[in-house]
């Protein structure tokens, strides 16, 4: 099967052949790579009712903020160095939780806020360019290095997020730290508990910038990180390295109970983990002799081969292609 | 008489704060300049209904944003490098001119777009991060060099921009590149001539790169862009120089036309010409015996000297104290 592509699929493509013109080509991974420089930058936005439902906490929203970008410099092996930030708020709202937030985040993964820009609008938006340093002995991570034969990898569950998404849209709210179902998904216990943490994972992700620095040290590594869904990632990794896949769809991690609690959102577990987006954990190809050490949690998938397109074992094909960050609360 | 803080300098204060805990000053000049690297950089965003009348041509926006944040790297004496955009546009809204603007328009200053992230959302809002080198054999300028005795020069007219948003508020469009004033503005050909000049001057800003490369390759130059207006801006470089200012308001350049175009807009060439925002004109200080050339265009408008605060002679010091980013349309 072959995906569409995506509306910001379609805008890199647009800007990689504009940019082509001029002799360069620096788009097309998680970050830019400029030429003689020691920094790769990428930058990401959220916007109130797009990213994250109107009315979360501002400190939540910039700490999504911040991960998001930090995923990007994750997926590429770097270390994140420097943020600049835009915040454009209505009148009524204090940034200053934000702010804060957005400089705590950074800090506590060495980097620092180095500056920004702040203006007035109807709805919040903020964005985020985040540059990152090359890990120290390491190279900086690819997504078209992958190799026919080479062992597929995941960094952490998918579809969590996702799950996540869609009780938010049918009416959980996050306050003060603690999530609130609505009414109809408290009912069983145990599932309850995975609905509430998936909610949390959807708006408090984590980047995994551990695994993106070991992933830098190897000889060859190809990664990319999840944020717009397995299939549609690993996609984008299969054409930038000229390859095809097959997935086993039996061996995704996805957390406990989780069947359970897509069932009651009226939804399928293995779609929810191929084509829910923003796991924002690190999907990578590694040559077939190397195995990843333990504590890194991360789980063999499938693999690479010869050809194109993705090939879904242990499952049927989901109907849904990935997660579009066009469709709004 | 010394100048409130703007939110944006409280802001900025505020993050010196946090960001000088870390044991670095990255902010307070247009730019930040990052340690060990050969770059600076500054972000700017340009906001529906803030910075630009809902229903602008998405090209003139992204020229617009290209400019102001081109300002900042003149500022600072720098050469344009690289530049990385979000933009968040309402479904039905056409963003492809608006990319195209921006790629072309660092294009043409040998600047290369490098990255980007595209979402959806109720109101434009579009930013940019700009990335400046330093110009060869220059150095970087910065606004707390000022020193006492300095003469204060401009780089071109002001207020004349701050008169095209007042004809802007009321009813001025700007169509296929063409300025149609309200009914009541037109009467008078030749200051509905200045009219014309004035929005567009508005919309169509222009940095003045050339004019910060020149202050580079100077010995000692302290330099800032006027975004909110002469008095304030001017304020913010004698606040980082620990130095007072004296500006003699009868020799500030205006259009020509400019005070009976003021005049048919019920406010006063003078005021508008001290603290009307957006002139992206460079405000700067060299010692005594430096002349620039001729042909920059550029006009001595005071003195810097020990102390503190602004002071005007020549004129009645003007009511109002700078451009707010934070009013709206």
């Amino acid at each position: 099967m072959s995906t569409p592509l995506t509306p910001e699929d379609q805008l890199t493509n647009w800007l990689r052949r504009r940019v082509a013109r001029h002799g360069v080509d620096l788009l097309g991974d998680d970050a830019a790579f400029l030429p003689r420089a020691e920094f790769a930058v990428t930058v990401d936005q959220q916007v109130a009712g797009v990213h994250f439902p109107a009315g979360l906490p501002a400190a939540t929203i910039g700490r999504r903020l911040v991960a998001v970008n930090l995923s990007d410099i994750a997926a590429i092996g770097g270390r994140p160095a420097y943020g600049f930030l835009t915040v454009a708020a209505p009148p009524g709202l204090s940034t200053k939780p934000l702010l804060a937030a957005v400089e705590e985040e950074l800090a506590r993964h060495g980097a620092r806020l180095a500056g920004g820009d702040l203006a007035r609008s109807k709805e919040l938006s903020t964005s985020l360019t985040l540059f990152g340093t090359r890990t120290p002995h390491g190279r900086w991570v690819r997504r078209d290095t992958g190799h026919p034969e080479d062992r597929l990898w995941i960094g952490g569950t998918v579809g969590e997020s996702a799950l996540g998404r869609l009780l938010l849209d049918a009416g959980a709210n996050f306050e003060s730290g603690r999530v609130l179902l609505a009414a109809e998904h408290q009912a069983e216990a145990r599932t309850a508990a995975v609905a509430r943490r998936a909610v949390r994972r959807h708006l408090c992700p984590h980047a995994q910038l551990e695994l993106g620095e070991w992933l830098a040290r190897r000889r060859r590594a190809a990664a990319i990180d999840i944020s717009d869904g397995l299939l549609l990632d690993l996609e984008r990794l299969c054409r930038a390295s000229g390859v095809g896949a097959t997935v086993n769809a039996n061996r995704l991690p996805v957390v406990r109970g989780f069947a359970t609690a897509s069932k009651m959102m009226g939804t399928n577990a293995v779609d929810l983990a191929l084509t829910g987006g923003e796991d924002y954990v690190l999907l990578f190809a590694l040559p077939p002799r190397i195995h990843p050490p333990e504590g890194l949690g991360v789980t063999e998938i499938g693999t690479l081969r010869a050809g194109e397109g993705i090939e879904i074992v242990g499952s049927e094909p989901p109907d849904r292609h990935g997660w579009d960050h066009f469709s709004s609360y």
